[in-house]
């Protein structure tokens, strides 16, 4: 019961990494929305593994199928199947994790809340199960940009200790995709990706931020008092996996501020009411201003590694684990499409619920 | 739609904060539960404004009343309304609110969305909404103790730039409680103090970091992949007025560690699964293992400061806000049993949904 | 977690019915609704006991104060909260229940459920729960008649197997009220409250049938495949106090006829889609079609009555029961309001969810 | 966002009836539970088309695979996506439907509605969305009767007006299936099957009722006051393609009884409290009491019919609708399987709901 997300955009994800097939239902989105398989493939196709030097060398396709809910390249306001087969499971990589636990994943805690765990691959908590997050994320994107004009752009902020200057007022996507790391600083790119390197060869991982910029967003969005913008924005992002922190515009920076320097005056822009200064993140009081909206996600290091670990069995004796297989030193550059999708996906449900909350009017 | 938290254990607040009354229903609370006014009363008291110097010199009693669900001393199954009538409405403080935008609150926002706000005191974007929070928390904190032993302790770790050193292992709620701003390192608290009573001398604001602590939360609470534990607390700390940060563990701080330290190694513990570090923050997968649940939240410097601003009224005119009345120049304390209250909300709502989800077994 | 109903337009009750109050919350409620709480009021007195020799002389005055959610004769989008205070509670009419379970009441169920009930007048179970949902249902109406000019009229359509003729197309509130058992058919309303009192006499009860016809419904309400506008509708009548089945436009006498009579054919009047016939009752496919939606619901005899039956108490003991205290022989005419807010309730909320679904398009 | 039904045992269908595929997620099963694909075959070849000489010709062969959530033979307790191919989908049949509105079918309210549809044999609001419903249900039943010992026995109880007595108390599902009508009582099935072989000469169709029985129950399953165990059968039924009505217990025909002779009287079966009598239909106060649960859904005749009827085409103008392709004259043989499956969906998620709410205690 708990595979779901989003009110009137709904999605729900299923499949385990290493079963037959993994996808996504999306009800809910809008009918009569121009969609095509492409416009999904593209983004899965900035999420999948061996993209790149620096991230896992499995192949895995990853070709997506729209098995319903479009008819005639139209979205029919009915539920919309996204499935991916799986493929290239060499599950021998996997006979090591039957029994024994890896630190800091997931294995003990699934066994002890569910008494059972597909073994091969991590199950639902493998990063596989972020498929069918882009997959849905690729619809609520076209839908926010063919009805406001929002553009959603994600970027790699920081790896490790190296940090990115980036201006999320004019980043573009090409500037994102104009290296393998994701990071539109292309200096601190450079340093970025040798450090990646770096840690691959030591058989050890790297973590890092991502951080997320939303433009043309509408004014009215969110939905106060829990379901603020920022309150599921923040929930989407600490559901994917790895993710240990959020922040929505200045975070914890701005705790070391005072009011007088941190709050956004207003002012009046040919009409428009805007504020000089964004450390609200364009959220204030749970609801979108029309400013950008600026998020940032924590992504602790990948906690596969090549290294020997302390470790015990599911009988609770001791042991030791070494991380067999192709993994991803870091997961930042992969995590950009998901972090992307995530918000999409709470700016779209947002979008239909203030639509419904308020698009009646009778005076 | 959207002022109700939690499936099972299922809280619903409403009021403005100079409307007749505000307060809470609990829907979903287990029967049998033993439950006195006093028990939120307790609660009460530590959130409400005017408790010492360095907070607003309000005067709200803030007394609750239970209207519904508590019979002969004990938890009926159905809902719990706690009721709290407003008193000390000052409305003339509030009239220079009418037209004129606040910078970094809700006025604009509201505006935008509803097409109509109670500007009498922020409406639902006061702090007072908090109120029907921190009674459903402190029945939240009932049950979890007498049904798991759980222990919720929460505390200010910093204020301004200002930070405390607090083991979240050992903390208790006597050492929070033993000083004013409710940071248990008591040099710092000395320090923060001081430095909150300066700021109130300029008519401005401070934020800061509240850490919260969960002790004896047994393994498996938690339902991935979108309502993982730390993903439902970072939705509810969000959905706090003023907060733009969340980590749960080793959140930003992580990023900056490698795998090969990050990891916390499993080890038996007489017979109990356990790790030796926590970097993980007592969830791994989403999902409980048994560990203390560490999580912070970040709060920005209050928005109403008594310094001149400038801001637009709701036609657009450029305009000047003061802010009047009696505010709290630093939120900190105060948001200490709130957010305790969100922890434990949560994770009495994910204590349910496991019982309903894997309680019932066939083998 | 189970007191709460609508998606968008979201009512959750809460009260005993001898506990100190009892209400409603409504979340969703669009902002700049013109609201007074004689709005309210109004239904209240529609529904409250005392009001004719046919019903219970309980005086329950059941005075409505609107609490929160309400500003300056507007609603705000935020939660409306209606309390009615309890009083004339003489609950020493209710000792005889403490421990003995009244047949086809739910004492005994409530016991197995929850193991503790609020034995005085039947708690959430008492009719006195429908309080809130009048309330609610006459905020559902306002909205409904301000957006659409929706018209809802309900009346007592049988009572025992005395049946009236009424036209729901034409049937007007009015001749609703022209009498105490809310049968708008005036000869066959003389038998029925004949009827009644020679139950009343016998220490008796009766069941019956209300129907109830909203108008001008826009085509386009309900949402498959689930949320069928009939779906809730049903449930939302099922959810009633002592409601045994529901129909909607031909129900279970349409099983009787063939396809080539039961189908309505389409034509064209004057640029409107209409339906010749409406056995659909008004909804097709699960979705409004435009035409009056005419629903049934079948209410036993109240489960109270004043001979002496046989029962168990609580430790299983046989024991008997005799009715005593002040109870409707026939819960009709008073049910004919609860019906209309139900109905009320759910047109508003498929409403909002039909809004926010389909109002934005890109084309 | 309205393709999911359940709060706990949560199932969201997908697939318009010519798409690619059409299917469900259960999300919410309970982990550990012993399922194959052959549980749920069995169900769907009761539901499929072409069955006998009295069903649709259509060969559909419906074969499920289960594409996720199950392990090694056990449930995961992660979501389980079943898939059904669409085949044989000729759909050359359903040229004429691309423009002209089918009477009484959901052609024109989808248009209404989402302003497009899928025109080749109704889409969503094709009797093929029920394949989903179906294949959940048989997992609901696996569990319930693992659990509990449940057993769901639904049956042809009407069709047109011949009427089957058949006692819900001992009826077996080899009586059901013991003709091909579905109805247990012989003699009377026999006249249903000659009226059902002569309404599809006169190219006419009939509709009827279906009963189905829940034996075994536990008492105390049904939250008040909303979600009522009847109101979320009521539902689920209504939900339903071509369901006009519902009845629990004594239903429709109670309302014309007395209290003194509808009310089950309790008395103490060697130590579990039972009644005498089950007009109640084995729910009370909206809790199951432990007595055998009895509902009926009335079917209208199915609204496909080989005459010809007044219709209008999408853009008003006056038309003739003649049905072709191969269709149901009667669908409520087949309706049998999905009504059961109803049923056990609803009972599923209520069973879990109950052991969420009251399974943890603390006394």
């Amino acid at each position: 019961m708990s595979n779901t997300l989003g009110e009137m955009f709904r999605i729900s994800t299923w499949g385990e990494s290493h079963g037959d097939a993994i996808g996504v239902t999306v009800d809910g989105c809008p009918p009569r929305l121009p969609l095509d398989v492409a416009d999904i493939q593209k983004e899965l196709d900035r999420r999948r593994p061996g993209q790149s030097e620096i991230s896992t060398q499995r192949k895995e396709g990853d070709q997506a199928e729209i098995l319903s809910g479009v008819f005639e390249g139209l979205t029919l306001g009915t539920p919309i199947l996204v499935s991916v087969w799986n493929r290239d499971a060499r599950s021998r990589d996997y006979e090591h994790m039957r029994t024994t636990y890896r630190p800091s994943h997931a294995d003990y805690t699934y066994d002890a809340k569910y008494g059972i765990r597909n073994w091969m691959g991590g199950g639902r908590a493998s990063a596989r199960e972020t498929i069918g997050r882009v997959a849905a994320g690729a619809i609520a994107k076209k839908f926010l940009a063919a009805a406001f004009g929002v553009e959603i752009v994600g970027y790699v902020k920081q790896v490790w200790t190296i940090n990115a200057q980036v201006d999320p007022d004019t980043v573009t996507q090409a500037d994102v995709e104009s290296n393998i790391v994701r990071c539109p600083d292309e200096d601190v790119a450079f340093q970025m990706i040798e450090r990646i390197k770096e840690a691959r060869k030591d058989g050890d991982s790297l973590g890092g931020v991502v951080e997320c910029v939303a433009r043309n967003v509408p004014p009215g969005l969110g939905e106060p008092v829990f379901d603020k913008l920022e309150a599921d924005l923040a929930k989407s992002l600490l559901s994917m996996p790895a993710c240990k922190g959020f922040e929505v515009g200045s975070g914890f920076a701005g705790t070391t501020m005072t009011g007088s320097t941190h709050n956004d005056p207003f002012y009046n822009d040919g009409g428009r009411i805007r504020t000089r200064t964004n450390y609200s993140g364009g959220i204030q009081g749970g609801i979108s201003n029309g400013e950008n909206i600026v998020i940032r996600g924590a992504f602790k290091p990948t906690a596969t590694i090549l290294q020997a670990q302390e470790t015990v069995d599911n009988e609770g004796n001791t042991a030791v684990m070494k991380g067999r297989g192709r993994h991803d030193p870091c997961v930042l550059p992969r995590a950009v499409p998901i972090v992307e999708s995530m918000m999409a996906l709470v700016l779209a449900d947002h979008a239909l619920r203030h639509q419904g909350q308020t698009g009646i009017t009778f005076e």
